[in-house]
């Protein structure tokens, strides 16, 4: 990952993820969130070396988030699709974003609107039973079995 | 990382992260968010390399999510702290846990629950402003300057 470039770019989520490690897999998962599909796509928004991206569409698809399909029979070309599993995590890119936005937040950042109100969003993770931010409550891990 | 070893655990974080790429930063962060702090702490709990490790904690300590501090005066000992904007980042995993129950559950897992209530958390991202999970309305990206 190239993470001068992604510390200062737009994308909040690109932002936080530069410093949570190596993370090209998030970023083409966002990139297919938006819809790019082609690895000419992928390459050109990401700025990523074809072997690595070769590697990561592949680990993408076998971990079931991205799903390959033909697009062309002659010549043979292929595209990736987000899959339902991998839909579900963009949420997540989200959250990251707003930590991004948050903790390396510096110069101006893209930003995600609710296309019918046009209100911001601002993403935090809370329970689902409670709507308490996770964080702001004590919690205890369980481990299986006990 | 181990995606074996991490897809077999018991640990949703570590199920989702063994699917989404290279995370030995977030896992870290788990750790140390459960109140490691020593580099063989880390070593063990992780299985990760000295040198993988080292190099990670640097990053992260770099990245203002870790805080080094001196132990030890004789010999010279340090550890590490999770920072604010570390803990920050804390229910981020745990939506990530979520996500790796769902799509990478097979077998005994972890959970987190209520110090208070007993009740198992379950994490989902919402807009701060309205309630809504994310995914449930449709988002438009809205660049810098536009």
């Amino acid at each position: 990952m190239d993470i001068e470039r992604y510390s200062a770019g737009p994308c909040p989520t690109g932002r936080g993820l530069a410093m949570m490690g190596d993370a090209w897999s998030m970023l083409i998962l966002r990139d297919a969130g938006f819809g790019m599909t082609r690895f000419d796509q992928f390459r050109t928004s990401l700025g990523i070396a074809p072997n690595i991206l070769a590697r990561r569409l592949k680990a993408l698809t076998a971990a079931g988030v991205l799903e390959r399909r033909l697009y062309s029979e002659r010549p043979p070309r292929e595209e990736y699709l987000i899959t339902p599993a991998g839909r579900d995590f963009l949420p997540i890119l989200q959250a990251i974003g707003a930590w991004g936005r948050a903790h390396n937040g510096g110069g101006a950042l893209s930003h995600m609107v609710d296309v019918e109100t046009g209100a911001p969003i601002d993403p935090v993770v809370v329970d689902r039973h409670t709507g308490a931010p996770i964080g702001t409550r004590k919690l205890q891990l369980v481990m299986p079995g006990t």
